[in-house]
This record gives C-alpha cells, structure tokens and sequence, in this order.
C-alpha cells in the first residue's frame, strides 16, 4: 500500500489540487475555479469536494478486483493546505487572506480533519512552495535555502537546518519588505525601498511606465497595458527598453541576495514566479552585482537557480508538510 | 563533582578568560594581554599558560583535604574558544583573523585538544557571544534571537530553534554588511550603503565630523579625536549635535531591525557593544523606526533588549557552546 497526500493549494481565482506521493511527485490533479470574494463557506465546500474526489477515486481503485493485473492500492494519509495570508502561530487558523478578502478567522484545519478524520496542515502558501522545492526541486540536495517568488508582490520562505523557518509568530520569510533603499520609493505596505517596491513584476511596470515617460523609446507603447509579460516579451524580440528594464530589476534583485547571503548564508537560492521567464536576462545582472558586492566566503558556494517545480511547488509542497509531520517523508 | 568549562576569548589585545559553570556563571577568571601582531606560537601558548592555569588550580582545589568544609570539587570538561574571523567549516581551524593579522590556517582546535585530551569548541566570537546571551543572558526564554554587536563595526550571531546558526559556509550573521541604502557610502568591506556604513561607531564618528564641517556647534571640537564614547558624553551633558547624530544612528539601526524582523522574525533581538552606553537615546528612535516601517505582525511580540552580560558574554558563551556540544547544557 502506497502513501499519498492530498496537496491544496488555495488561490483566489483557482483552488488547485493533487493526489501526490511520497516521493513528490504529483500521481492526479484538481482544480477548480473560485470567486476570490465568495463566502468562506462556498469556498471551504469547493475544498471539501476537491479532497472527496480524491478519496473516492482512491476508494475505488483499491476496491477494483478483478482476474487482471490490479494498480497498487492507494492510501491517502492526510491533507496539507496552502494558503496565501496570514495563518496563526499554531498552524490551524487563516487570520486573514488578501486573495480572499472574506476569509477572516477561519479554523480551516479543523473543519478538515474532522469532516474527513484525516490529520491536515495549514501552512503559509510561500512557505508551501519552498518546502515543494526543497523537498522534491532545486533545493534537494540542500539543507538551507531560501526562495523568493517575483510575482505581483515578492514572497519569501526559509529553510534553515532541513526545516522551515516560519518565526517566533509565523510571519518570517517577508523578503520582499526587506528595505534596500531606506529613502526609496513607497511600497505597497506603508514603508519605504523596499526590495519589493525595486523588483517586482508591479514595480518593474511601474520603473518602465517612467521610462517611456522620459522619452526613451521602445516598442511597446504605454497604453496603460504594460505588464512583465509584455516586457519580457519585446526583450526576448530585442527592445532595447525592455532589456535594460530586466536587467535593473536583476541588479536590484542581485542587492536583495547579497543581504539574504550576509544574514543567512544559505545552500541554495531559489528563484520562482513569473519573472523568472526572463531567464538569464535576469540571471546574469544577478550574479553580476552579487560577485562585485558580496563576500566571497559568503556567496562562493551558494547556487542561485531557477524553480523546477513551477507552479506544481505549492501542491507538492502543502503535501509534504503533511508528511514531514507524519514522518513519511524528511 | 561539578562540571566547567573554560571559555576563553581571544582578541587582539587582551586574552580573557573564565572558568563557567553549567548555569552560564563565571566563577573565576583569568586574562592576558596579548600582541596582536606576534606570532601564532606565542599566542597559543599564552592560552596554552591560561587553561593550565585553571586545570592546575582546580586540581590543587580537589585536591585539598582536612577537617574542615571542603568546596565542591571542580572537574574542567573541555575548553570552549571564541575567535574573531575566519574560521573553517568544521570548526577546527582559524583561516584568518583580522585582529590577529598573522593567524592563518591555525588548527587551534586540534592543539588544544591534543596538549590538554580534552574536547574543544572553535566558534567565531560573534556567535560565541550570541549563544551566551541566548544561554543565560538577554535571550534566555527564547528559541530565536538575533544580536548585534554594536562597536567599531557591526557584527552579528542568529540563533534559530535553539541552535546556532552559522550557514552553509560558516559565515552566516554578517548582518553589518546587509544593504540598506544601496547607492550609500562605501563600507570597509568594499561593497555600499551597508548598515555598518551607517550605524557602526566609526560611522557615527564620520558622520559627526561631516556634522561640524557644515558648521553645526557643538561642545565637541573637531580635533580628529572624537569617538563615539565622547560623543556619547556630550549627549548626557546635553550636546544638541550629540543627540542628533545618535538619534539618526538610532533610526538607522531601526531600518536594520525592520530587514532582521520581516525576513526572520525572531522571539528577541539582543543589542551589544560600546554603543549601548547611549541607554534610551538610542533604543527610543529604534523603537519609533520600528512602528513605522515593520509591519505589526512582524513586530508586536519581539522584544529589543540591551545585552545582559556585556564583555562577559564571549566567554560564557564559548564555554556554553563546548557545554552544549557535550550535552551539557542546552
């Protein structure tokens, strides 16, 4: 009988979710598309039927007999949730969701476990991806790593010592509030310089919106429908604009790892998001800035690399912390 | 029979040393000047004379009988030894010290454990003393703790979980080098805008002189000796520019401590070095920084203390490393 754990990772436009064994990788998947400002209660019912399904589809596996060859029998050991906000200290409540603005206080792991009597973790969504990574990605082979998702908005999760760094109120990881320009630009979360406020998706829109502004040209016109994508689409066609708009956000995003290599000094750095489409447009200002403003002791063997879970990192990761706390998985 | 350790902490000017017990208290002390440019030999056999000093008095302690009341016999159990520098990533060997320029490549662990067949603890001085606060001192009740030392530079030791947190290369805590103003002023290291470049009492001093050049008075003159301890005087006498430049390093350190709260979040950040003289003239713009730029979850239940054991702390905390790695202590 094989383990697998059920992996949510809860969005707020798509809950996605898979069937996903032992070794991390993913056997079936779910999805299903939600209203960001449903009640907490269509939501959590859209949850509960994407793990009935699993356990049916399971059930009925396993109650297949016939003359002929028979798929191994599935066992599904528990559910891990992740999901984006706020989650309080004990792991068992979503305090506050911004994808999901109605979510206020909602005892999410409880419903589960006792709707399904099955064990259930809650973890940060950030936090889900980078054990994915760390567990079955880029960081594997490591023992400490960070990850920073360049979306949106810039999230972090650590890994320090084979175990998640969540913090003394489970609010640790919030890389992207690191400021690196104290008198900067505002940032979304009241502060100033930010990293975040230099390199994320929103800010690079915003640094290339001025750029046009001041007159230099491109091909992409600013119509007020710039986005990353758009960006990194003209670099990859040779706009000159673009180029040089990836590349300030790679250095800005080269100061943010020499901070994380100084205080941390991790394995491996793992980069995700869908920023990291600009590939080695991004990757070399990186590295560039980090090998002029790093100590070596500090950055010669630690490797920056790209995800290789993508967006599977925060369904396979949910269910690895489900069975890192069984003990069926490290 | 109690068990000790010797801790021992080795600077550029003075060796010092004490005999700790296994609740973090010194109960006796010992403390040589040293050269810091003389050879390597010579100053190993300075601490060499140091823990035969200890061993011979505790044996001559144990050794003494009569009628009367006899002290508790002492048994040292190892030697516990803070550096500054380099140190390799087994623990073993001092790579480079700058206080003690002609230290290179020293297997100071081997050398004391073979001279004395005792076990040996090499830990950097700046994680020596964060594990001695964190043992028994500003950081007792907590699991997680940063400290900064705050001097002619700006060092830094990370506990997490209980343990130590060095890094995948040795040289995690490097918190001084953490870039808070990228295109700020250059730092010793070689790198710009480092939080040292701001808050270190070099830079105070800096920025004091750059102060009076622009024709701020001051009871201070500008006769090239101004440190950080005079300018600290003339705040009690009530200096106006005095309070003002530590005011600002004060506000500096709070953007510090905002990066160390989003990305770690840690139960405690425990202040140290000659800095903390300046009492709540530094601590209250810290705190007020603090409020404004962290966000309240991050924030809230961390508490920001000065260090409980001062110049003691590397000593106690490099005996309680040797404590802990026996199982000991914690």
């Amino acid at each position: 009988m094989s383990s697998y754990a059920i992996g949510i990772d809860l969005g707020g436009t798509n809950i996605k979710a898979g069937l996903v064994n032992k070794n991390g990788k993913i056997q079936s998947r779910l999805s299903i598309k939600t209203n960001y400002n449903a009640d907490p209660q269509i939501i959590s019912n859209q949850i509960f039927g994407l793990i009935e399904e699993f356990i049916n589809s399971a059930n009925s596996t396993t109650a297949e007999v016939g003359g002929g060859l028979k798929p191994p029998p599935i066992s599904i050991v528990g559910i891990g949730l992740g999901s984006p906000g706020l989650i309080d200290e004990k792991g068992e409540t979503i305090i506050f969701s911004p994808n999901l603005p109605k979510w206020r206080n909602i005892p999410i792991k409880r419903m589960v476990t006792e709707r399904f009597s099955m064990p259930c973790v809650l973890e940060n969504d950030a936090n889900a991806a980078a054990w994915g990574e760390k567990w079955a990605g880029a960081g594997k082979e490591a023992s400490s790593m960070v990850m920073l998702t360049l979306g949106t908005g810039i999230g972090g999760g650590i890994v320090i010592d084979n175990k998640l760094w969540r913090g003394a109120n489970n609010v640790a990881g919030e890389i992207g509030h690191m400021v690196i320009q104290m008198d900067g630009p505002p940032c979304s979360c009241g502060n100033y310089g930010c990293f975040e406020a230099f390199a994320s998706a929103t800010a690079m829109v915003r640094r290339f919106k001025e750029l046009l502004k001041s007159g230099t040209s491109s091909s992409l016109k600013d119509s007020g429908e710039i986005t990353a994508k758009a960006i990194n689409d003209a670099a990859f066609q040779g706009d000159r604009a673009s180029l040089d708009i990836i590349k300030e956000t790679g250095q800005y995003l080269g100061i943010a790892l020499v901070n994380i290599m100084h205080v941390l000094n991790p394995e491996v750095i793992v980069l995700t998001g869908g920023m990291i489409g600009s590939g080695e447009l991004l990757m070399n200002p990186i590295k560039e800035v980090i090998s002029q403003r790093a100590f070596e002791a500090s950055y010669k063997d630690t490797k920056i690399v790209f995800s290789k879970l993508g967006n599977d990192a925060g369904i396979i990761g949910a269910a690895g912390c489900l069975l890192k706390e069984l003990g069926i998985s490290v």
